[in-house]
């Protein structure tokens, strides 16, 4: 029973779906379009060959054995039709037919179809400046525009740019242009701090002062108003100021592709995003949909929500070519997890940030861990920096996100949580979560263990404490505040804090506390720090026990707080 | 209500659960008893001083912050006296005392408890060997036998040495002597392969190969008899010959001291571990026990287990603290989670091998995936060779395998599913897991997503294939057989394969093989490789829609023949 299948769409998607379906269905025939003449390219490579770590564009276009993936291929190889440069115009579901548009004959025509699938994607969100039509104003939209960006800079005129969003992809461009270019980048975004949505305000200020170490400029809370330059760019003009200019990259944000679903009646969410049900159905059963141009459910709120992410159109493109073939496969949402390379860096996350938390209506808290992703005895470590996002009173673990300079090992301990988050995991579960052990490759109580431990302790009143912005306020406030920081560790880390403010710093070991309770200074509010946050815990239930309930204690101690930035 | 608290034993757990109970009530009293003079150290550290890496005992007794964990230590910080040197008799239920004996005075006393916890761990097994006992022999049981180890080497005048036993510690222990210190080690195993119950024996072979490739030798599959020598051992006699040494070290597994609680009438299991309820309560209920000394369930086979590892003494010990002060905490069990270095690899699991997963009645197949941890066109990135271990029929997944150059890549899939696996799940689920992607990490089809899409096209007899070792078997006998094996990569890659096996090595690319049908040899078994398995799959599927059944797919192919060490 051999059927005609259509895939609108030929990048990521829709070549899964169409080898998966054709080799469940050899017998079926399957045909694929695309506008564009590059087709199956990992997008999400695009920074990388922008940077020059992938020399080639066409590397991106490759197979594992170093074959493109062409027209010419998928027609050997795979058995797959595909029609490059061809729009779909139309599609007439009543008579199952979709209308194309060759664009370099310009001629119409009908393609009829059994079963369609819609992987049109997402395209840059456009926010209408004026002056974005100049020269060297780019999005990142696709292979060909990357090569056309890689061919400006190839020139070598360009020393200056500017990226306008500070989510993933403008990130990833901004590091991209800096790094091996040389060029002087500056990142601008409306929003009052990086990635955001993603990771917490302390979380974006830690990974910004990264990228400005590296000498990228950011200007957060900032709008951009307008592009200038004669026939190609020169400025950027913003509420603040105006930026001399070579180039422009704007990424702020994707939007899906949804307009040929909407026009034939199938149902778009107010969003602007196809539904499907979880076999990725679209309300016509005889049409699937996946990738950048659906919503799917946020496996963590529950509510529908929108993951442009090049990994889950894959895993998805299998989903649907396995249902073409009569299987029953489902999809059932996301979690949201992530990974940015910030130069020597990984940022990663997974769930949901507090703010967004606190916006889908949890009453979200969050903790701080700062250990080595090895035992800490062994030579050769890095550290993590990790926050945890969680609800009150039930302890739900709501999401996680963190930084380090080794990203494999961060990336192992999301990726660990993200396979539970789904079920709605608690810290109890976090603290006996059982991660593989040897001195090598973790501690015995792994860095998630501990911040399942701590959140534990918070939410049992034992722990109680302030992250960096609560104690960077706290401390630039100190002259008018009734408040004396304790430092809790070792004399000798301590001398030069001791001697810089000696009326607000004071220090007794958390080992010797009770031998010195006399010497704890007198002051409404006693703010306890370590290095990490554990000894000034300990030191916090001790005072408690004497009947001092005036503590707070600092999450990730001095080494969150040296990382986040606070100049002390 | 305060109580009095006794820990018998002060290396991992005990510690533990003393200074968590001791955090949550400090009006309560805590001793902590142990029969050495060094107490609360990394055990799991101790192959890494004898290597060399860490350079000082004293840091695997070190805090994080540089403090020795000392009877001092633990009574100023932590408020838990301590006892060094100090032997448990016999545990007096009835009463509620312990009867101790001060091994320095040789004086006995009793302590009373309220609460007890068994804290007594493991002891290297001893398999009576004659000449044990010279001088040089070892075994691996605690700190203070591993700076006798050290010392030994210090003085350099070991210049050989054996390690009897593979499993883990053996072969860490004997990657430290060679890789440091140089000295010309053999591994002495009496089950056919190295790491008999953890891995198959492919990635036993193949991890092998990389030890062997490093200096070390092996012998598998034969007996120790004996040791021999004046004083200090000179040799080892096997089943099959003598080897002259200067040090042994035996590492042949460790059993639960459990003796204490036998005597005291507390349930033991047949294979000598106390056994635990989920509070890790002892059929004492005022009893706690749990580390190496206690047998908890195996969440994967559903049976009593027995998994001495650090990691979960450590957790264990925070869950007995908390139930001590009145909580509830459980400890599930385990799914045998593992990681070790392999010289500049690292090897882990989780769950069942194919050997255990058979021995516990499952009826379990498996399969390999060999591929890069990021995205296949970003520069750096290193091989992943994983085993999957699944359920027939069901598609449950039973287990995870795998070995890395990069071994935190690695541990972060072993992880991500080890945190799955206790609720079953099935190779479907780890066709659609969730990892977090972008290039310089990951791919966007995972090695993780790949291997269950691979099981689940062998479980709808898609994928029909077989392992390196019925490969080798196949062509070993080639000439004995009907059997061809055709190559389905690019012509440029097989040229000397063609010409140094004319008759039996054949090659059509995947992508042209459609237009090749004809070319196709006529044997009665055509065994189909690529690189990795994935086109020669495509070329099974095409061949058998031709009507060819007799064909074979390579799991893994030729990386993993590869890696595995098929001389071809």
């Amino acid at each position: 029973m051999s059927k005609r299948v259509l895939v609108i769409g030929a990048v990521a998607l829709g070549p899964k779906a169409a080898c998966r379906f054709k080799r469940l269905e050899p017998e079926s025939s399957v045909t694929m379009i695309d506008e564009a003449d590059l087709i199956s390219y990992g997008g999400c490579g695009i920074p990388y060959y922008i940077s020059g770590d992938v020399s080639d564009a066409r590397e991106l276009q490759s197979t594992t054995f170093h074959m493109i993936r062409d027209p010419e291929f998928f027609r050997e190889a795979k058995g797959v039709d595909v029609l490059t440069r061809t729009r779909a115009l139309k599609i007439e579901r009543s008579s199952r037919k979709v209308l194309v548009k060759n664009m370099i004959s310009r001629e119409e025509y009908h393609i009829e179809y059994d079963k369609l699938v819609l992987a049109t994607g997402s395209r840059p969100r456009r926010i209408s400046l004026p002056g974005e039509e100049l020269g060297n104003v780019f999005t990142v939209s696709g292979l060909e525009e990357a090569i056309r960006i890689r061919d400006e800079l190839n020139k070598g005129s360009v020393s200056r740019a500017v990226v306008i969003g500070a989510g993933f992809i403008g990130l990833e461009m901004a590091e991209g242009l800096t790094d091996l270019w040389g060029i002087e980048t500056t990142v601008i975004e409306i929003a009052p701090q990086i990635m955001p949505g993603f990771v917490s305000s302390v979380m974006a200020r830690t990974a910004r002062r990264i990228m400005e170490k590296n000498g990228i400029k950011f200007l957060t809370g900032e709008k951009v108003l307008g592009i200038a330059g004669q026939n190609r760019v020169s400025k950027v003009r913003t509420d603040k100021r105006e930026i001399e200019t070579d180039l422009v990259i704007m990424a702020v944000g994707v939007q899906p592709n949804s307009e040929l679903a909407r026009e034939a009646g199938l149902k778009v969410s107010e969003t602007g995003a196809v539904m499907v049900d979880k076999y990725l159905r679209t309300s016509d059963p005889d049409i699937y949909s996946g990738g950048d141009c659906v919503e799917i459910e946020n496996l963590v709120t529950g509510k529908p929500g929108f993951f442009p992410l090049g990994s889950l159109a894959n895993r998805q493109g299998r989903v649907i070519g396995t249902n073409l073939a009569g299987g029953m496969d489902t999809f059932p949402g996301s979690v949201g997890s992530f990974v940015v390379k910030v130069f020597d860096h990984g940022v990663a996350g997974t769930g949901l940030s507090l703010e967004s938390a606190r916006k889908n209506g949890f009453d979200a808290m969050n903790t701080f861990v700062v250990q080595h992703d090895k035992s800490h005895f062994y030579p050769e470590k890095d550290l993590i920096i990790m926050e945890l996002v969680f609800e009150n009173k039930t302890g739900r673990v709501l999401g996680l996100q963190g930084i380090s300079t080794n990203g494999d090992s961060l990336k192992g301990r999301i990726d660990s949580l993200a396979t539970m988050l789904p079920r709605k995991p608690t810290t109890k579960e976090l603290s006996n979560l059982e991660l593989a052990y040897s001195p090598p490759f973790s501690s015995a109580m792994d860095a998630l263990n501990n911040l399942g431990n701590i959140a534990e302790n918070i939410l049992s009143g034992r722990n109680q404490g302030i992250g960096p912005e609560e104690f960077a306020r706290l401390w630039e406030d100190r002259h008018n505040q009734d408040v004396v920081f304790l430092d809790c560790r070792d004399a000798e880390n301590v001398a030069d804090l001791l001697e810089k403010y000696p009326d607000k710093w004071q220090n007794i070991a958390n080992e010797s506390l009770e031998a010195n309770l006399r010497k704890v200074p007198k002051a409404e509010t006693i703010v306890l720090v370590c290095n990490t946050g554990g000894r000034s815990y300990e030191a916090q239930l001790k005072l408690r026990r004497h009947g001092l309930e005036n503590t707070l204690n600092t999450y990730g101690g001095m080494r969150l707080l040296k990382k986040w930035g606070l100049d002390i």
